[in-house]
């Protein structure tokens, strides 16, 4: 791969777009050439937009400081600039799709860390290592939308990532789960930067009620299949969330209750499934690919958010404490980075799928 | 009520102590005559022991600073400097229940933070508000041990006070409850000063897998029945927890599925239930008893540990964010003041109770 | 006093709004009949306008709740309803000041927590216990002006009443003090809210450089006199600051080095002259005064903001580590409850000190 | 370099221990071979003694985890196993100075992260870019002592590494500084695992009178001289220190006031010399030397310990907001990562430095 590929980040001035622009330093495979932000940031030079907000430990990188801020409505001049764009704009719901099929229109792949197309029926909403199949609809969505070389790909929420694939890899080993009881404790970075307000979360927690929704929605529609035309949720798993935000930096923990239908596996073949679990990315070898997608840690004061969310360079769920419930079958702990594997992260990974698949 | 009654407290020194004393300042049936701790502080005045290691916000009492603290083991020199002792001594669990024996074998009332006598069969533990009416095993109690006029009365884990009350009262209300799932956010005091490491909780959350068990097997007992010479737990609810530290100071936040069987009440109905429930504490007008000892929030950001734990003087659980559940019934967050209700100030609850209803 | 006095405030739905009336709930002098706050709020019932975001433990009083805010651009339309306000309210300083002189001029006393009129050389800077004589000048402003009946008077920056009544103490008892250095640990809540974002300050501290230019400007024209018609400052105090922001809810601490000209006090007569003292504000036995507006504290791990920051309700300065310094004559530690004394608490005293002098 | 020295840690189960062996991992010259601690710990393998107190985000290294701990006080047992050890025991001071003269009177190169040492004349205190030439003292020290091949060096108290180097600097480029005025804000894991407890800094920060003391003699020593015998400390600096532990995980913030006798730079000549410094272990290339000893960063809210802590692998000292004193001549902040630059990474240094220096 001599040449890198041009990718541009549409609302590179929030938290999330400078993870992007920090983890996309020295990709590989992916270059970034073009930062887009709202009209108050464009026109300056990226590291005069972002003075006095830098929110990484890391210093701006130097090329990326002094690309020029478009302004992010301005998509016909984005043309030729990048092939992809990692859509990470604050904008209401309605606005967001019509800037991302704008997007997708002018042939440019999007992925988005938005939440505003993962309710659209034809639109995959993806964790590259559970239902990358779902790419099997783009060609009904660029049917439907009359995108050309364009597409729309959507990460899913930061909440229910510390456990999709963990249930997935028990799926895949051909379990039937029908059961998910799941209580989040979420890192403040989930509402970025400024987000939550110091005075209401030291020495506190606060309820999630708006994380609920997405966390009995997004998997059913991450199970579901292809049917033709749309992507069918599977509605066979009962799931019941409680969100909760702690003062935790990085890091989600979910407190996951699991019910099977027929058979269950043991603890033991549990945690065996867990750790010798591998998909697609790793066979591809993508680069932001975990070696583990899954790791079981034994310890009984384990998972951590502050320990273990950098395992992997963030991209790795971290699971623990699994055990019988007197309820349910089982009870477990799961931990992932909410803005490495639940968002910037994750959606570098879906890029490097489509990239890997031919998309561009 | 013209004399106060003389009471003691075991374990003076520590944290769980130190608010014994300060809940205590100018209560109305009680007077604080008696410190006990370790030999370490044996010796000292009170104010001198905990030079250093108090923790309350008030200052130490002047009376109380200027009690000589006895070693809590020399049991018989205690007799006659008070009717009923407080134990928040910390020892393993034999040691424990040996000398809060020891204490009742000589005509002391012994209302016990510890968990020790918590599997005793004929030992009460006891939410004033739920389970007054295992006050009549104290009879089968003192038979068994030999105790004269002395007892042995404990208070519950605090991991499960966020839920206890509010679920007694839909029983209570003539409801059927046969499943409870519960994640628990709980704060560092319940580990006790100095406990949990800041190095452990800032910017972090921990597993508590030892609080899980206590909080699977104690409602049982405590929804049990006085039957002849024991208390005959109630196994009709499966209860499953989850329970975490969270780096909050003081107040336990539960999230709670709760299943109903057979008739189920409304959400309506229940908020009902919550708002309007009393029990024999505030029938008998106790000092410490709150007006309301459960109370509803309809803000979906409530309950919060800061904002909230405070309620009634620590003594209310605050009930929110009651919906339908997806798997079981309903959800809802419980949280209370895990030292005040769910230690100290429980205790001394149960106290004023054993006063009113004859025990001294 | 019969009647009690209507108040106003404006900016009442912000953070210290909301202290204002928290604090004014059951005061004796004072009752809360008038609420205003921008066009957003303008219109809506008090409880409305502030539903998910009243940050105060308490609940709002229920008078309060009911009032309908008023837009605090509509100056004329307050008049008759109530005889001072509380300015409390978020624009930049020019706005503030022509606002703050429009009420003025309608003749209403202007009692600010703003910045805004610090600088103002016929504008008292007020800390009741230490320069109250500076009302001299209020004939002087109103002249200026064209005041009736109205004034304005302006409390201090927070970041500086940790030392200021603790020096003044040093210097009524006959000293001259030349150097200050000063180094503070500031609570987020300084900030207001939303304020500092929970992912700048949650393991961090931040340099505050804003806070310093006040930290070094207001002590001289607090310390200065009445001289015709402005107020001259004392410019024989030589000031240097350094102001950090750290995870702490309330509560400024304040690292003071001073330095004497001519003869020092010893550390025991500095103790003496703290813990002894008393102003105007006790003596006219103001309902908000504390008894002791200086206490100091021998422990040598005090004042501890958590533990201290609520003494005698939040209006007492905490002394303590007095020692000597080996480059100026003595350090000491200094904290005050920035909300309260910093804020709403000592603007209260100064509407408190204006009714007892006859300016309403 | 083939072949690799062995070093051992002392007291290798602590929090700075487990620093070392997680720093020491894959070191270009050093390796592992050796750990000791308490009797509790002797005789168990080394990720068995830890097991539930690893407190590093990194696993236990295999090789290391599989090694024996030794009782530390079985020095003799030692002879053969290493060259170097590192000494992170807590003892008292006496029993401190006696184990490492111990180790030393055994051929072994002691490096101390303890205090015990700091104040004997011949044992040199050492900041290996400050004061290498202190080395100068070994022959004198050996000789008083009775050593051979083994040699005592210690390094200093985090206090004060967060300024020592940026202040040499100016020393080393010609200034003369006589005055020297420090606060800190000191982050919790200066005082270790467990250290701080959690209830005691949450929500609040704490004097530290016992780092003031460190803070105001250990400079002298480090800017003294080789006298002979001893090192002489140079008095000609004074230093007066406030020291507060804030709820900060890494990182301490130094709060400086800096007073120039004779001529003084200007602010751009400190920058120009803070960020060209470097010395004796950047030209020797030493592994652990950072390349940048000081930096100086522009913006006016930094340095800040979360984003700035780990530059150059937590081994530069951050400086920043240099500006004038209204009392002294200049003002700045400075900031060091205590665990690695401020105790374990530097003590690396200077096993890296006397490795270098031909001690071993």
């Amino acid at each position: 791969m001599k040449e890198k590929i041009n990718v541009g980040i549409i609302g590179a001035t929030g938290m999330v777009g400078q993870y992007f622009i920090t983890l996309l330093e020295n990709h590989p495979w992916f270059t970034v050439s073009f930062v887009a932000a709202s009209g108050r940031s464009a026109g300056k030079m990226y590291k005069e937009a972002v003075a006095g907000r830098w929110h990484m430990n890391q210093d701006i990188p130097a090329d990326t400081g002094n690309l020029i801020v478009a302004d992010a409505m301005d998509v016909c001049k984005t043309k030729g600039k990048c092939s992809l764009v990692f859509s990470a704009i604050k904008l209401d719901q309605q606005a967001t799709m019509e800037l991302e099929n704008r997007y997708a229109a002018e042939d440019f792949i999007v992925v988005s860390n938005n939440s505003a197309h993962r309710g659209t029926s034809d639109v995959p909403v993806l964790i590259p290592e559970v239902n990358f199949h779902h790419l099997d609809i783009i060609p009904a969505q660029r049917k439907h939308y009359g995108f050309q070389k364009g597409l729309i790909v959507v990460k899913p929420n930061c909440s229910i990532q510390s456990y999709m694939t963990p249930v997935y890899a028990l799926i895949k080993a051909g379990y039937t789960i029908d059961r998910l009881l799941v209580t989040t404790l979420q890192a403040i970075s989930g509402a970025g930067h400024p987000g939550v307000s110091s005075l209401d979360i030291i020495d506190n927690t606060l309820p999630l009620p708006g994380e609920e929704i997405k966390s009995e929605t997004e998997p059913m529609k991450i199970f579901g299949s292809v049917m033709g035309d749309h992507i069918e949720p599977d509605t066979s798993i009962k799931i019941s969330a409680h969100c909760n935000r702690v003062p935790v930096i990085h890091g989600h923990i979910a407190c996951v209750n699991i019910g099977f239908q027929g058979e269950k596996p043991t603890v033991q073949e549990i945690i065996h499934i867990w750790n010798s679990f591998s998909s697609l990315p790793q066979e591809l070898g993508l680069p932001s690919a975990p070696v583990k997608p899954v790791i079981y840690r034994g310890e009984d004061d384990r998972p951590q958010p502050r320990i273990d969310r950098d395992t992997e360079n963030g991209m790795t769920v971290t699971t623990g404490r699994l055990r019988d419930c007197p309820v349910f079958d089982y009870k477990f702990l799961g931990l992932h980075h909410n803005i490495i594997r639940g968002a910037a992260g994750g959606a570098v990974l879906i890029a490097e799928l489509l990239k890997a698949k031919g998309f561009m």
